[in-house]
């Protein structure tokens, strides 16, 4: 797969898991009549259907990372050239903002906004932080590749309810909530802390599965070119 | 497969997902007490579930289309010859129509009715692409035949909240909408700019998905002779 | 696998399916403050999700049938003989009235009832007819055995809803639910043209199968014995 | 794998699972404005997502018990070396009790706590029996590894709703919930009863898996060292 191809899978599926996020928010919200859980659990399932879909779509074509935390962890263990990490950051960020203002297009709202919505304190970026530790430790420790759909989608959506911050675990998201001023919004000064607990949770993730799923192998997958291939975890 | 037991296979399809959906909506809204979220996540539920089942049990017969974009873009594509597609699009506007007139019968309700909810204006419009978008790029795009029913249906369950419109990203739907004064239901008159947004989405998700997913091929399936065959994506 | 032992798991498959109907339902009427879309929302995830595990778990041992009108059927197709069918549909009927025993023992309610949930009127007998219809086709033509538990779960969940009759699709569930006057329950007069309906509905089912489906044959499976068998579907 | 790693495997699990069950009911409870339904709704579906990627997740490593009730009958069947299965429990409970801790850091309330919510009575017990059978009944019988994780978190999913103890099922978590005065608390001299009830619960089962499942082989799983490996039922 060429960069540019992966960088269009890598766009598309942000755009698209942000306007879900940010726009189920919305509808939610009208819809609710004023009962918060209500929202929550119809923002949750279309969170977790739509980051699911768009994983097994294009993680054939870019490895469906949508996040900057995946991305850069990665690099870190070699997975992904730092070069290529850091255009995979730029477009998911890029991509991420989009589908905000996508959202925004869609229910008649100004495309672009400045989030007022509160979510700061250290009670909120321990959230944050087990929140994305979880999320890595899906990533880096699954079995077999046609799991990670599934499992990355299911993590998110229990995070959403037992973590205080509704886990955001996504640095490029985070940044994408604070432009929409809606359900789903995070202020702009609150984004900086919640990046920073995720990144803390993705190292601990990375220190936690390096002894816990050493040695084992990924399961084969059929490659494009009809080989096979394994990554042996170190 | 012979094309009359094909079509047979997209009529009982469409008729079971029109019903669905018309028939869901009836009753989330009869048992929500005024809740519209309540109905809409009850709404949702019954369309992915049934989406998916008839996907996975009528998809090795026609492919499981219930659905005229996705029957143009495979005649467009040279998947299925244009006379084909003229009559499961055929096929597919009765199954949908007779299925609003079965969920009628179910709910009590006269039999045809004329729709007043007003669905219109670009928002609404900008929403039934960016989800018929979404729906063939799930077409065009997986990889393993079995995982076509679960991702569409969690495409279009995702849809449902994240635009506007409700995603109908159906033409047929769309017209047995019209026949249901009902929660799923859409004026006559909004329909054919909904079925032009619909085709607008389905267009760009073919100009995006030819370069994305180039050269790729379908995993094999076991076909019903016994032999394994291939799709390559071009 | 022998008769006694495959009676044995219709006959606790029977019971947990027809106490979680019936429990999920006492409970959810009792926690939803008066809203019966949020109550059958509870019931019906309940039952799709059990419904789903005791087909997987039993389905190796006795087919997972838990309802005597796909016994009566597949009598009926040879693939059990009557002699069997029978007494598979004598223990289905006495597991869910014992299941219904054991909701009631758990929620402290009187062991035996009578229900007063009149469902009655050939809306409703229709809705049982399509929703019986609808898991015959399933149960005739799935393809892969191993989708069989989802696609049954998935279809029953969605009919919970599309048909006005919250589609009960089974007659030993119809018994079972005529025993208890909670949220679940059919007074005991309404069960003979409910059970009608169903068997309608399930022999319209197998005469539409049969071309549709026709000499498809189901996807192997290892069986116990390490060998692999097909069924051809006639 | 070494007993070390299957233990922090234990641990960890035992940790997130404990901290979603609790987490999520603290959410739930206070974005549901009083709707104990709502609540329950968004418990279950966050409980049942987590233990689904848990046991996927960490499966491989320890066989993702995450419950005594599980360990000790490994340990009877000689799965389990009883010393293992006595470390195995260990780890479970203390994970479990930091799990609740940290559920309450997340959410800013007292670390530590003692539960007020009376959960007793014969019913109640009978619940629990119920619940861990069918639990162990799913541990023991399932086919193929694979699906392990599903089948417990839809019987966990179901079981909230269908006992009258919304389904403890595992004596680890409910220490942990004594700890925890909030939605899923349960007073601690409530405790000893359910978990004797739990442990009858799977006796039970193990005495109907034996005659119900034997001689079946669990379908091969690829090991970590390449092999191929059966389980034979006895």
């Amino acid at each position: 797969m060429t960069l540019p191809r992966r960088l269009a899978a890598e766009g598309i599926g942000s755009l698209l898991l942000a306007a879900t996020v940010i726009g189920s928010g919305v509808m939610a919200e009208r819809l609710s009549g004023g009962n918060i859980a209500i929202a929550l659990l119809a923002n949750t399932a279309a969170t977790v259907a739509v980051l699911a879909v768009l994983s097994a779509l294009l993680g054939p074509v870019s490895a469906a990372h949508f996040n900057p935390a995946v991305s850069l962890i990665q690099a870190f263990r070699n997975v992904l050239p730092w070069r290529e990490a850091a255009a995979y950051v730029l477009v998911q960020v890029v991509g991420c903002c989009a589908g905000a203002i996508l959202a925004h297009a869609m229910f008649e709202l100004p495309l672009l906004q400045a989030s007022t919505h509160v979510r700061a304190g250290a009670p909120q970026w321990l959230a944050e932080a087990v929140a994305t530790f979880g999320l890595l430790l899906v990533v880096l420790g699954h079995r077999r590749p046609q799991d990670a759909p599934w499992m990355v989608a299911a993590w998110i959506g229990a995070a959403y309810w037992f973590t205080a911050s509704t886990s955001f675990a996504n640095p490029a998201i985070t940044i994408a909530r604070a432009l929409s001023d809606t359900f789903a919004g995070i202020r702009p000064q609150d984004v900086p802390a919640f990046i920073a607990a995720q990144f803390v949770g993705a190292l601990i993730a990375l220190a936690v599965a390096r002894p816990l799923f050493a040695g084992r192998r990924v399961a084969p997958v059929e490659s494009e070119s009809g080989t096979i291939h394994h990554e042996v975890r170190s």
